[in-house]
Parts: C-alpha cells; sequence; structure tokens
C-alpha cells in the first residue's frame, strides 16, 4: 500500500494520457476532480491487488460519454460519491474498494475522487490496462464477469440502474441515455470480489502510469526526449515521425470518431501515416500498409515538448511522433482479440503484435 | 368491482382504439397477451377509484415503442409479470392496483395482462382519457406526480430503474433505452397511493371504452352507422368526410412520424383535411384552417365498415370519417394545455376546444 496525494496524482494522470491511447477523457479533468477530493478528504491508498481480501467487494468507477463533450461540462465530484451510494443502495453491498475500469485518461485518475470521499483504497490495477471506446471491452467480460447491477447517474440529477445478462446489451442501452444526457455521465459498474479482481483484472496499472508520468516529468526536467523515455520505459515503438496534414473528426453515436493524416518529417520524409480512431486511437497504416493495430496501443506525442496528444486534440501543423505499446496479454488471447481486435472495429486484418510488425 | 372476462375484453379492446387517437399501438396486440393471461388465470377485477383505499399502492402498466415495431414483435406476457417483480423487488412495496397510464390503444389492455398473473385489480381510471406520444404527458404529471421510480424491461432480458426528479427527463431517456433495446419494452411506472389516483387520474375511462366497443359492435350488427354510434356515445363531432389521397410516415426517435391528406366526399365534396400524427393524431386542418388540436381527440374510422384506422395504417384509397372527441377535463386546464397542447407538439396555434371549432 503507498498512499497517493496530489504530487503522486500528477505523475499518474500524465502516464494515463499515454495509457489513453487517444481516447479516456482528458485526464486534465479527471486529475482536478480527484485533486480536490484529496485536499478536502487526504490522501488515498492505492493497494495491490494481493492484497485484497478474497471476499472483498470491488467495483470499477468510470465516466462515460465523448471526450469533447467530457472537455466542456466538467463532471462534479458530488456524482462520483452519488454513484457508488446508489449502487449500494440498490444492492444492499457496501464497497470495500474500488478502481478504474480503464487506466487511460480521465477515467484512470476519477476513482480516486470516489476512494477520497467514501474513504476506500483504489486498487492498482484495472479492466483495460489502456482506453477502449465500448464498456463491454474489460477483461472481466472475458472471464464471464458481468457489467451489472451497473448504475449510471447524471448531471441532472438522473439516476439509472441496470441489470443485463449481456454487457454488450449494456454497452448499447448505457451509450443511448448517455447521448440522451449529453454525454456526460458517471457509472458504477462491474460489481466483482476481491477474488475475481484477481483473476480478471490487469495488474500494476496505475503504478505503471505513474511510472510513465515520471519518465515524461523527468526527460522535461533533463531536456531529454519525452518520446524516447516512453518507449523505454513501456518496452514501445516509434512508429512514425510526421507533421499532421489533415483530420477528420465527428461525434456520432458518442463518439468521437475520425482519422489523422501526417506527413513524414527526418527519417520518414516522403512517407505517410493515417491514424483512425474511435475515441480511441485503433489502427496505423504506414504508406496505405497496417503496421498497429487495437488491441495493442497507438499514441501521438509532440516532438518537441513530448506532450501526449489525444485523438480529440490532434490537429493540422502539430508535429508528432506516434508510438506503439504492447497491450496487456490478456488481450492477445483468442478471446481477447475477439472482444477488442482489429476486426472487432471492422478493420479486416489479422492481429500481429506491433512488435512484430516492425520487425 | 365487475369481473373483465373474454367477452368483456373484446368490447374495451374495440373502443380503446376510437381512444388512441390514431396511436397507442395496436390493441389487438394488447387484447392477444390479456386474453392469454385471462384464460390461464381467470377473470381480472376491474374497480371503480372510489373503491381504492387511500394507503394503497398503485403503478401504470405500460408498453413503450414504435407502433409499427410492436406490431411486428409481439410482447410477451412474461414481461408484464416481470417488470412489476423488478419494481416490487427495488422499491420493496407491494402494488396493490395496476392501471393504464393510456386508456388508448395497446396500453388500455396490457395491464389485465399483469393483473391476471399477478393477482390484483385493475383500476378504471388512467393518466390520459386517451394516448398521447410522451410519457410525462399524463395527468399525475400536472399534479407534481413523479414518473419514477420507474421499471423498464425488454425482450432481451435487460432490467433499467429510473430515478429522476423531472418527467420529462424520464421521458428523453427511456425513449432512448427504448430506440436501443428495438422499440419494444414494458414499463411500469408512476407509482403513486390510493388517495393520488383519485385525485389525479381520469375516471372511468375503461368502462367509457367498453361503451365505445360496444356501441360500435351493436351498431355494426343492426347495419347502423358505427361512426354515429360513437358520435352519440362520447359527445363527438363529425369532422370531415374523405378519400385518402396522400400519406408521408416515417420512424424517427422512436415514433411514428408523418400527415394523412383526405380529398372530400359526400357533403365534405371538394374540401380537403390534413390530419398530421406524432403516434397520435395531433391536429387537423380543413382547407388549411384547424379545426381540432391535442389534446382533444382525433381518430379516423372506415365509412362503410367502422373500422377504426389507427395513423399506423391509414393509407391511400381508404374511405374515412375524421371524428373529434372532447378531452377530458384536464386536459383544458392552463396546466394541461402546456403539458399536451398544440403549443406543446410545434403547432403555433391557441387550443380551442373541439365542439367549438365547429360552431
Amino acid at each position: 500500500m503507498r498512499l497517493i496525494d496530489e504530487a503522486a496524482l500528477d505523475d499518474i494522470t500524465l502516464g494515463s494520457t499515454i495509457f489513453g491511447a487517444g481516447g479516456g477523457g482528458d485526464p486534465y479533468i479527471g486529475k482536478l476532480l480527484a485533486r480536490d477530493a484529496i485536499r478536502r478528504f487526504g490522501p488515498v491508498p492505492l493497494v495491490d491487488v494481493e492484497e485484497v481480501p478474497d471476499d472483498a467487494r470491488v467495483v470499477f468507477i468510470a465516466g462515460m460519454g465523448a471526450p469533447g463533450v467530457l472537455a466542456e461540462k466538467l463532471p462534479r465530484a458530488a456524482e462520483y460519491d452519488r454513484v457508488l451510494r446508489e449502487l449500494e443502495a440498490h444492492t444492499g453491498e457496501k464497497y470495500d474498494y474500488v478502481c478504474p475500469a480503464e487506466a487511460g485518461g480521465l477515467n484512470a485518475v476519477t476513482p480516486f475522487a470516489t476512494a477520497a470521499v467514501v474513504g476506500v483504497p483504489v486498487i492498482d490495477a484495472d479492466g483495460m490496462g489502456r482506453a477502449f471506446p465500448h464498456l463491454e471491452m474489460v477483461t472481466p467480460t472475458l472471464y464471464g464477469g458481468k457489467a451489472t447491477p451497473l448504475v449510471m447517474v447524471d448531471e441532472h440529477g438522473n439516476n439509472m440502474l441496470l441489470t443485463c445478462e449481456d454487457n454488450a446489451w449494456v454497452e448499447r442501452i448505457a451509450r443511448a441515455a448517455v447521448v440522451t444526457s449529453g454525454a456526460n455521465t458517471t457509472l458504477a459498474l462491474y460489481p466483482m470480489s476481491g477474488a475475481e479482481a484477481k483473476a480478471w483484472l490487469v495488474r500494476g496499472v496505475l503504478s505503471a502510469a505513474a511510472e510513465v508520468g515520471r519518465a515524461i516529468r523527468e526527460a522535461r526536467a533533463e531536456h531529454r526526449s519525452a518520446v524516447q523515455a516512453v518507449l523505454d520505459s513501456q518496452n514501445g515503438i516509434l512508429l512514425f515521425e510526421g507533421k499532421v496534414e489533415h483530420v477528420e473528426r465527428r461525434n456520432e453515436g458518442g463518439w468521437t470518431i475520425g482519422r489523422a493524416e501526417l506527413a513524414g518529417l527526418g527519417a520518414d520524409k516522403g512517407n505517410e501515416m493515417v491514424v483512425h480512431f474511435q475515441n480511441e486511437n485503433l489502427m496505423a497504416e504506414r504508406n496505405g500498409r497496417i503496421i498497429a493495430t487495437s488491441p495493442d496501443l497507438i499514441m501521438a506525442m509532440e516532438l518537441d515538448s513530448g506532450e501526449p496528444i489525444p485523438a480529440e486534440e490532434i490537429r493540422y501543423g502539430f508535429r508528432v511522433a506516434v508510438i506503439g505499446l504492447p497491450c496487456d496479454p490478456h488481450w492477445r488471447t483468442p478471446e481477447g482479440l475477439e472482444l477488442a481486435g482489429p476486426r472487432r472495429f471492422g478493420y479486416d486484418v489479422d492481429f500481429t503484435p506491433v512488435e512484430e510488425f516492425v520487425r
């Protein structure tokens, strides 16, 4: 166990932008929420999943919506408290631990807001090891875990409790409600036991985010390349260096969907890259050839500053490095690839690990 | 109290088609459900609201969706049982009586399916005295009644519990879920006390539907005009006789929206009428002049057979009488007109009672 204070939160926030793989919502918003809660209620214990008793009750806390809308409407800390209280009222169970559904972006840090207010620890684990655009795309789904009972609350005071047999139905119904509510909602979902958390979750992902954040921070302080620091920290691959020439982006069905087209710089001069995204970056083509796909992580970082650039913010003129990071091994199983591999997003290609593409 | 058997159900079903005002879903589907339940569990007691104890618990049972889709996918009786069990499980309350949210169309008779299976009486009252396209358009809303806690279930086994402060938000969120689920869901909503039911509901509406149904049935048996029988029974007004020349109809946002254009016959020869609908018929224009609007009832009946023609089924070549029936006095108050008057549906006109338009 270690305590997460404001400084530790800063590193996790920065690192989670990389694990957001272009999506996951602006972690800065999540940090403001969590920082405010930590200031009021004190640092939050972060525990390894091995420390969690088998019979403990664990639940994911997450925001859901289009990142662009989340950025415009700051979620309120009250909702991160209320969502857990509502779930407890409906299930009659007390939840002992919270953790992120996805440790990428906003949702990596929002559980700290719940944890600080309610007074429970955060588990150093998540259900993705990154961010994904669908709420059924979590490791518990691979093992038969249920997204429901799920509570969703919004800024208008509306509360929804769902129970569904099929996690994909939960995604559809919750997404429809998110769009209706104004694309800004807070969820408590995937209630599970401590034993299930140990068997199902991606371990150590918040520590890893903190490590990436620290690597970027130190590289910047020492005028080293933040891109290289991230690659070194996470066994990442440099996929491309280029200038953004064109971006298409639209809000559709509660998602931010589009593509960014890059013209090569430096060693990549004369080559081109297209990065396709649906909230997250899902596929990268170099000169028309696919060289990285979900579930591996694809992320853009500004070349000079090392600033991670979400799909929501990438625009003409940015000079970026596009990097690929290997996903958690859960996702490279046949079940994992069926749930979150390239075909799941409509790309007619088999998954190849990003490190093999480059070889 | 009287017992509703299969024959009584037939009259209510037929009459409710008139009270559907062109919408409310095909009551034949509701009848099949309710008849099956009555055959298995016996006739259902229908009680006057005055017989209901003040401290009894009462709840509306309703289907929600686009009528066209409801007609294609027969709801299952199991869902009419399950929806009440779910609400009871979540609220910890036992419901002593059910009644229709709207006594027009499908939803006039589906509460009998719940009642037969669960073993509770149906109250001879509803929240509209007709059908309306929005779930907040019920008389309880006029008096501060809350639509939630509301349970919605669908054919896929998904269950949703909503709690919202604002009934209009309930409509938006539930409608989004309905569209996602395939436009075919079952709801238990507006839990209220017996005292509230007495103060809020439109009384005697199922008896009135049975009376209209009987009037049509007897007129047909005696080769009299079924149209005239309905007008006599309900103080109705004949608005137009004509042949349907053109129909525009589309499914949009979970509703069936469009217009029917008629060319006059008989005394109306040389004149024209346009009936506008959003699930229900909401406005009728004669030669470009509005002569009937919501909340009064506008309904088409086939001239020869007296068959009520819903907006979903009206089509080129039908020879119809368009009739207007005065709505319940609840709706002619300033609050009632604000909630369900012509401006609420985008028609820039003050409400005039249909009987005054004609004078």
